[in-house]
């Protein structure tokens, strides 16, 4: 691809993915055309559907996560670490939403998973999670389908809308305390 | 309402629930009457749109779970009481589905939070909770809201297609502990 075109791709998904997250994926191309400043044709040319558009962005967005989990694997405590980045994923999930409505489609969903992005980003989430573990934060009879599992649930949850941000808060402490249960977990 | 058409509108509701849990809410009408036993006429008349159809049958499920709550606001363990609610609700979502596409129409979900089944539903969820926290087996710095918000997000994430249930029920595990840190909550 040459550059322009490039640099074309990465400005209709970032204009898309806010479109996205004001109006829900039902939000039309022209608005992401223009927010974009380019003609709808390119869009189109990038993305040839709705679909193609929408599984760009999250695989970027599973592709960004997969980089943080790795920046975060040598953090002095890890337990903090990985419960920063819970918190982080479902606040992304709350402001940028998205996900619940692309996730709905069980193919596209399923398609993100087995992306090397989606891999990656498992791989990454496991080596933090092992790494807290090791460290005694987190209680040791769960793995990273578990967590990703709690991650999904609280993100579905956050993206509610009309969530109340204080709630919210008070359920992720109600998860991170079942997640330091090293204790029980050991009993 | 005649008695046989509360019957048929009656059947028409089981016959969609099961249709839409198999096949998710895109099924068709004539699909939904064949399994109804009665015309697509029939359907149209007790529910002229799709979305009237989904409505009403989540209405059922809440007002359904309203009477379950109610009725366990006596049990001699009302933690245990609670947390068996809890895993029935998370269960019921992943076997019937529909609540992950249905409840990404904001203005659906919100209209089944402000209905009488709704609130009646959350007023005994409410009271199970108070019972369960004075009995010191729930953590007491939560309330309903926060409760809703976790039986939300693990129901959503139960209706993931594919998702193993082992790892589901260890996920509930690490919810569970987490509404039942008293101490730490206390602390």
């Amino acid at each position: 691809m040459r550059a322009d075109a490039r640099r074309n791709r990465a400005r209709v998904l970032e204009a898309a993915e806010a479109v996205f997250a004001a109006r829900g994926i039902s939000a039309s191309t022209e608005e992401i055309a223009h927010r974009a400043g380019v003609g709808i044709g390119t869009v189109f040319r990038h993305f040839p559907t709705k679909e193609a558009l929408l599984e760009a962005i999250l695989l970027e967005r599973v592709a960004r996560l997969g980089e943080t989990a790795r920046s975060l694997a040598t953090a002095a405590d890890p337990g903090a670490a990985l419960f920063d980045l819970f918190t982080h994923m479902v606040e992304e999930a709350a402001t940028k939403k998205t996900y619940v409505e692309a996730l709905a489609d069980a193919a596209l969903d399923s398609r993100i998973a087995r992306s090397r992005a989606g891999q990656e980003a498992v791989q990454a989430l496991g080596a933090l999670l092992d790494r807290a573990q090791e460290a005694g934060a987190v209680r040791d009879d769960i793995g990273v389908a578990e967590l990703i599992a709690l991650v999904v649930g609280a993100s579905r949850t956050a993206e509610h809308a009309g969530l109340d941000r204080a709630v919210l808060a008070r359920t992720l402490q109600v998860v991170f305390d079942g997640l330091r249960a090293v204790d029980r977990a050991r009993s």
